[in-house]
């Protein structure tokens, strides 16, 4: 099932069998809201704090996923997830009350592919036969300590992102029509110097930029095998700087194909400097949107490579660098 | 390759090929220092935060599990690691230093048990040659998260547990001699409505319960089929509670097998209160003293019961109870 140095090679067709994808009142506003199955219009949630309200995004999508695929929770062998939050409280939460076994992840913006990876994995090889994955964030709760609580009115740079508030679950079972997952590269620490945690993006692109080489070079392939390759929320500036690297390294020469979630989910209008972040950005742009996509026919093969920043320097309150990943999984309509 | 309803059973036997086991300077006073591989003899390692002390024990433990395989890091296709610490930085710091694919995990306490699942499994069926994985903490940077600080010189109550400063690595390959994986079950996050950080061994007690009472019915045992059932960090507490409950249940008869990690590593006139706690406690004393013990025959069965507090109350500062869960790998003398 190994191939190459880091990537699995699926034989046996899991396949995404459901999804539940949740948003804020802010992603209501954005350019994909079709794709959303539902939204809450204030960032409460009836809730009484942000980390309480996060974990019913992930509760909501987790049932609206059940509910369409007519699944019970107790059929459901794992819940596979994590989040931004210091000790992925959100996850946990939202585990105490789905009651299934549970495996806890924290891969930050990356998770939302760590968890398909590893879920791919189990039900490939019959360790389970339905398995629920997802990555969620908030925006009130992720950016109080990734960057500034909202309250500060902290002037951003133009490099800085928006922190998505929303859930992206998926429901994965066995070898099924629809769009099945063909592989999955596990990536490596990549950190490149960079401190500033208003351009993550730059951060991570050249962790994006890794991670795609190595599942191309392990499954030997080239980019065009993919109608898409979209990375998880790197934004204007670090969508840009791994675009230039990859085609400087002659990986990538369409522009057109290399899409980012950060970029897909808001519109142009809306005050998000240089893109959307935050784990709920692949999750949403990926369960919600690019899937419909593949169900309309749109993308046929498609690589997402989420990417993350694995600490936030102000959080860690200690002079460091970003170390940055990318998980990338390849979806395939049967 | 699923079992019941939350527990995966091994053929291939993947096996446990080498481990390393650091400890901090309370460690080198304790009760298995025979077991431990190396001791620091003060808190800092030479590094200027607790933290990158913390990054340190994941590093040492990896270069010595590795070097006593024989093994070159890049044969290693996956490390698996979690800890306590807020956004897992140092597993994701040891990983940057590694340079070898990385799935992040946060589990808490159950983090080492976590690991070995995932890793037996994805061994177990192809998706790798070599996996590091293992947990683990540091006193002074994890008790300031999830506890007091240190400096503030606070009193503990008798049901409170002191955090371990260790990592505790298993190298895992395919089919060898030595102590195979045979069977893992994920735990469901059990939350028993207790609140108080001073007392998580008797939060965590219902988990394991839950945990050890799946395992058995899942693979259609009993309790006696092990030679020790050892829980990952209850203390006194916790493992009285936990034992009481399997007894009152009709699981277990037998209080000398039933151990406790969290019992066993430091001595009696160490001044730790109701036990050890921390990732690294289940995770040394597993790797170190409980396989050692089954090298020389004492032990030829072992099921151990890592749990985990999935947050702190002190931490999360919000009126919450304590989700907890618990993870059992069982060991076998091949």
């Amino acid at each position: 099932m190994i191939q190459g140095k880091q990537t699995w090679v699926f034989n046996n067709k899991p396949t995404i069998l459901s999804t539940g994808v949740v948003g804020g009142p802010f992603e209501a506003e954005g350019a994909i809201q079709e794709d959303f199955d539902k939204f809450y219009d204030d960032l409460w949630f009836g809730q009484d704090s942000y980390e309480k309200a996060h974990r019913v995004l992930y509760e909501d999508a987790c049932s609206i996923a059940l509910n369409k695929a007519g699944i019970q929770k107790d059929q459901v062998h794992f819940y596979i997830a994590g989040d931004l939050i210091n000790q992925i409280t959100p996850s946990s939460f939202s585990a105490r009350t789905l009651a299934v076994p549970y495996i806890g992840l924290f891969g930050a913006c990356s998770t939302s592919m760590e968890g398909l990876a590893l879920s791919s994995l189990i039900i490939d090889n019959g360790g389970a036969d339905y398995i629920l994955t997802g990555a969620a964030s908030h925006n009130s709760a992720v950016e109080k300590q990734f960057r500034y609580p909202t309250e500060y009115g902290g002037q951003k740079p133009p490099t800085s992102q928006w922190t998505v508030t929303g859930a992206g679950v998926a429901l994965i079972g066995k070898n099924a029509i629809g769009p099945q997952i063909t592989s999955a590269t596990i990536g490596k620490v990549i950190d490149m110097g960079l401190s500033d945690p208003f351009n993550m993006g730059g951060a991570m692109a050249p962790a994006a930029v890794d991670t795609i080489e190595a599942h191309l070079r392990d499954r030997g392939i080239s980019a065009s095998y993919y109608d898409v390759i979209a990375t998880g929320d790197l934004g204007k500036i670090g969508r840009r700087v791994s675009y230039d690297l990859l085609n400087e390294h002659g990986v990538l020469q369409d522009d057109g194909m290399y899409k980012d979630c950060g970029l897909i989910i808001y519109k142009q209008d809306q005050p998000v400097f240089s893109g959307a972040s935050g784990a709920g950005c692949s999750a949403t742009v990926t369960y919600g949107h690019l899937l419909n996509q593949m169900k309309q026919g749109t993308i046929k093969k498609l690589l997402v490579v989420a990417t993350g920043a694995l600490l936030s320097p102000l959080s860690f309150q200690q002079k460091e660098t970003i170390p940055c990943i990318a998980h990338a999984v390849s979806i395939e309509m049967s």
